[in-house]
């Protein structure tokens, strides 16, 4: 780390830097406002496309070299000087889930212009290159699966992955990357854009997705670790349908049985939390069969999902098993049969402690107030991760979750990650 | 009871009513049947207003007077000697739910026009009137409310309940009425068409929509009571759209308060079997926000139907009480708000114990196994006994349930119901 360096980013940049910042931000929001609320931009869509593009003209604008993959994931590179020498990404998505806000997965694409821009505009040249990368497709909610750009930039995306339709659209994913003007037949080849090799460390920074950071009033969070998770997109209970009278012993109730699921996923993590032991589960979608349901039928039949999570593998293996004894259990009791249906997963990701270490000292000796934080959420970094690059994360406090058209990320918060992942991007030289 | 008369039904004339049961059957069932599974003859709508006119167009064939109220409810009568002696009524409903099955209703208008059919055949008149009542809109799948037809014609359909919407075409009770032909302003005016003091009985054939009889290796049921009940159409759960990895202490998860509804109303009605006590809950349909909702958010509103029922006033109140208590309990615990919103209930009613005597001596004088039986359901002869009227059920075995496509009703079973029936309508001279 060198201080000169630090002292370089002089205040009138800085505020120039945050001008920026507000409008693109701002141009974003306006331009993929969802018709209900907040924002929508589904994966390889409308609103996905529209921030890519914008994006990509505002980093050509800032002199920035531009290029796309062939899953369209963009990269925004400030040149090294050194051409031989490994380059730093810094990255996250720029999809949203419908109606959610405007902040998880922009800010992280956002800091890295932000920073790049800071760097330019005193000629700073790196030794490698600094890339900025906009991830395609990280918001599992479109296509029920993990990670889709950043594993096909890596080479890791899954042939089965090409085939998952769209929730909105019924349409492939492959079909919609070829409607974006991307290349599936790559994809399907797993032919990798990036060589991990190369690559010395992915830097993300987004926004906390839960309210920790205000609770502890303290606007950034070094992330230590992304949960790993499995998911079950469309589990399915058949029971029998039946007249509302039905005596207990003769029912075989598809919603009572996903209810006790529900309930008992719940208790059980209740006795983690006492235990003082991280996971999360969620059951985000629920629904009785809409052709078939009534107010006076025993339900024979309910679809829902399945996201459970925790910071160890070994607690996502034991978890799974936890998941399986209940559904045969639940199976006996109710005399109802559940059919989990396709099934992803993701792996626990570790931030490098090294970087977790200078992130730590910059920011303290910035005096900017920080604490080590394990991301409640999945992130792009994982996937480097997972291919051997040092990952490193950096929260930004904000209120009202994510997932949702209320997050609120104070500008001012969202500038002191920018200046830490800055004086980072100085101290690597 | 005179047992001259009851030798008078001949075999021939037996069998050719057994033959325009068959026929009566098959036809409703060949013109409701839905395009999935099953028959659906909804209230009000095309499947019912067959059925209502198939068989008025049968009962002018057979001789019978007929003639309809302004909801719209048929009337099949066989006139008495004494046009100054109290009818007897005999009635069921013409509607189904959705993919259900033909006999659940169909089966009591059925019974009563065979009945009828013999006793013409044989030039029986009998003292006072009796009439087959096709009953409107029972199902209160359709509308969400109770007993819409049996209540307007006594008279005692609520205001509201004109207002209610059908579920699928969302048009009003009212509207519904008047496009099939009915006069919903004189239901507004509460003006009924029947009198009750004027009706010496109503009775009601109907399948068993439980497999209690087949369990019990037994054809004929003879129903000791109705359970009465208090329902919630359409309970809206709120909590918070959060992202997928929101820690547990963060959450207002609207369904796991709605799933853990749902687990402990089954435990509680675990604790009523436990104590031999009888009582039934059912949530048929239960949504997560399909417009919000996904695998990657906390869901933040779920709506669910609630139905309960049990055979004492006393339960019904105490469970209402119970079920008000888990509410307050788990709006606390989950941090979410239920809003219950519209509630309709229905009264206990108990068959009149002469004719519970009757039914079971005539089903023992003919050798035909029976047993005392209440009935899970509800059905229109709780309106008669509620305004005063003496009724009697009589409840033929019916494997599958019903309330879905696969009930099956023997028709040699069924004709024993008509037996006893008939033997009791010649018993009342």
């Amino acid at each position: 780390m060198s201080s000169d360096r630090r002292v370089a980013i002089e205040p009138s940049t800085r505020s120039a830097a945050r001008e920026q910042v507000v409008r693109w931000f701002s141009v974003m929001a306006s331009n993929t406002a969802d018709p209900v609320a907040g924002i929508t931009r589904p994966s390889y869509g409308e609103g996905e496309q529209f921030a890519h593009t914008f994006l990509r003209e505002e980093a050509t604008a800032l002199g920035l070299r531009v290029t796309e993959d062939a899953a369209l994931n963009s990269y925004m590179t400030l040149p090294g000087r050194d051409s031989e020498a490994p380059a730093i990404m810094i990255g996250s998505h720029l999809d949203s889930v419908a109606q959610g806000g405007n902040f998880d997965g922009a800010a992280g694409v956002v800091a890295g212009l932000a920073a790049l821009s800071m760097l330019r505009r005193h000629g700073i040249s790196p030794r490698g290159d600094i890339t900025v990368m906009g991830v395609r497709a990280e918001e599992s909610a479109w296509f029920q699966t993990s990670y889709i750009g950043s594993r096909a930039a890596l080479g890791r995306l899954s042939p089965e992955a090409l085939q998952c339709r769209r929730v909105d659209t019924q349409a492939t994913l492959a079909e919609h990357i070829r409607q974006c003007g991307g290349d599936p037949d790559v994809l399907l080849a797993g032919q990798p854009f990036l060589d991990p090799g190369r690559i010395r460390a992915f830097m993300e920074v987004h926004i906390e997705q839960a309210p920790s950071l205000v609770e502890a009033g303290v606007p950034l969070g070094i992330g230590t670790s992304i949960p790993g998770n499995f998911r079950y997109p469309e589990i399915t209970v058949t029971g029998e349908t039946a007249h509302v009278g039905l005596p207990r012993r003769f029912r075989r109730d598809a919603l009572v049985a996903a209810a006790r699921f529900v309930a008992q996923l719940d208790a059980l993590w209740q006795r983690w939390e006492d235990a003082g032991k991280d996971m999360a589960f969620t059951v985000g979608r629920l629904h009785t069969d809409a052709a078939n349901d009534a107010m006076t039928k025993v339900a024979g039949e309910v679809c829902f999902s399945l996201d459970v999570r925790a910071y160890d593998a070994a607690d996502v293996a034991r978890l799974h098993e936890d998941v399986l004894g209940i559904v045969a259990t639940l199976q006996d009791e109710c005399g109802v049969r559940f059919e989990l249906g396709r099934q992803t997963q993701a792996p626990v990701a570790t931030a490098a402690s090294d970087i977790q270490a200078a992130l730590t000292d910059l920011a303290r000796s910035r005096g900017i107030a920080s604490m080590p934080l394990a991301s409640p959420a999945s992130h792009d970094a994982a996937v480097f991760h997972e291919a051997g690059v040092p990952m490193g994360l950096l929260f930004v406090r904000n209120h009202h979750g994510s997932h949702n058209p209320h997050e609120a990320m104070d500008i001012d918060d969202f500038m002191l990650a920018v200046d830490v992942l800055t004086d980072w991007l100085l101290a690597q030289g």
